[in-house]
């Protein structure tokens, strides 16, 4: 192994070590050891941040990269409305990567790491033959049988979304026009803010019965719902939380690399209007049938379809 | 995403739901739910597998890549005493990649997995720009408070080896040298078997004191020992179960890519002389000190140092 990916990979575990907060016993050796509060299931996912399809160099901060990372996996954890608890990242490095890029890259996961208590407990470093590969695998933790599955609703709920749409995906294509954009303005693309704590409070509530994260688009993510509930959906245009306008409507029903939560509930459940600080707003309800429908602004109905969010690399 | 990629993971997936079976209630979910046995830990292990790091595909079968892929993660578990029970693979695949290379990795690691009642319960799936990436992460549990860690030996303990030594990186040398194997011929290197019922078995019957996986090499692997357990250790050549001569030693000793299990027990623990069908031979003892020993073929001492084992690529 080159000298320098050596450094790389001691500078990765001695951030882990320095900044972590240890979970379990097991650090550093074959596995990670994990205990679990009594009662609680586990919950594990996995998700792929691959240079030039998740992120590009030219284009993301590497914090913002080391951010994005780490929020793809808190946020599934938070559409179970689960307890994020430890983080495995597994990077594959360029031999000619900047050592500067990889602290940054770190520092921006581990500070957002260490909002949520998340300890970096594990993972795995290479080199890579082309490119950044990151897996960041995320443990958490629910109690039994308390899961919020996408498969929980039924015709009747109502449908609703965490804060505002189309922000992530507006920035996106600024970038993707050229623009050059101050990654601290446009929070939403650079630094998606996973939605832990309303995940969680509707959880303990028992307030939704099936929800989702939003990072494939909210037409295709809705398209989930609806396929593991064998049911339909009809989203009103008008109550989206977007920009006005046709584009505003497009981003916000197509446009994907969000991090809100789209969640369902009974009737008669009474939902705030904001939850830990975030607003939630009404855009829907779930049908029989398994069509998706759209009540446009001037009322009129259309079918909605996924509309298929690909990461910008493909 | 060209239709080629779309393809490749809707095959992973069919494969996965098919053949895998299922754990826990969340699969297809946000995250995989996994409930853990009452009073148990949870154990998490991530490893890469990546292309001309740790396979070729001209000399692997694409089955055996699969299968290595899955027993680094189980070896891993099986160090720990632990029991195996969900994987979860992140695959990027270049697009020129034959769907029947797929077809036969997720055969073999799924052969594999079946064989220990491991479930594909996850992953993630991604165009690579070059060559081909796996992660796979092995989910298992243990007892509370019983994993076997790396830093419970102490001076006075034996030290033990199971099954033999060497002949993985034998094979991987006559690759090297240009030779056409036999995959079927060649077991320790193309088709490994991790030790997960020697590891079980000496947690349940609480002998060893500390163990490890020598997927880096023996004598890497047992410098973490001592290094995490603040001891030194002194090894044996002509006890090590290993090909005669200097050539032998060299490679039992610092060959790795190798899934045997290295434990150190009391002193007063019988162990016996096969576990589970595999053949544990004693081939030292820890001692005061920091210092690894050989004693070599003519009685005289020198210092073992970590032979360094690299994977292929690097």
């Amino acid at each position: 192994m080159p000298l320098k990916e050596k450094l790389l990979i001691e500078r990765v575990r001695r951030a882990a070590t320095v900044r972590g907060q240890r979970v379990g016993h097991g650090i550093g050796d074959d596995c990670a050891v994990l205990p679990l509060p009594r009662g609680h299931e586990a919950l594990v996912t996995t998700d792929f941040s691959l240079e030039d399809v998740h992120f590009r160099r030219e284009w993301h901060p590497p914090d913002s990269v080391g951010h994005r990372c780490l929020a793809r996996g808190l946020s599934d954890i938070a559409a179970m409305g689960g307890i994020p608890r430890a983080a495995f990242l597994s990077l594959a490095l360029p031999a000619e990567l900047p050592q500067s890029w990889v602290d940054k890259f770190v520092a921006g996961l581990l500070k957002l790491a260490s909002r949520f208590s998340v300890s970096l407990a594990g993972g795995d470093t290479a080199q890579s033959p082309d490119g950044i590969l990151a897996d960041i695998v995320v443990f958490g933790s629910v109690p039994a049988g308390q899961a919020i599955l996408r498969s929980g609703t039924r015709p009747g709920d109502f449908l609703y979304i965490t804060g505002t749409l189309g922000a992530a995906v507006a920035a996106l294509n600024q970038l993707r026009d050229g623009e050059k954009l101050r990654p601290r303005s446009h929070p939403k693309h650079f630094y998606p803010e996973p939605r832990v704590a309303v995940g969680q409070f509707l959880r303990e509530q028992k307030l939704a019965s099936a929800m989702i994260d939003i990072s494939d688009g909210l037409s295709t993510d809705l398209g989930h719902i609806c396929e593991e509930s064998g049911a339909g959906a009809v989203v009103y245009a008008e109550a989206l939380p977007a920009a006005s306008g046709k584009d505003g409507l497009t981003l916000a029903l197509h446009g994907g690399d969000e991090y809100e939560l789209l969640f369902t509930a009974r009737p008669n459940r009474g939902i705030p209007k904001q939850i830990a600080g975030v607003p939630i707003t009404r855009i829907g309800e779930i049908t029989r049938g398994k069509q998706m429908k759209l009540v446009c602004f001037d009322g009129t109905q259309e079918v909605l379809k996924p509309g298929g969010w690909e990461h910008f690399g493909q």
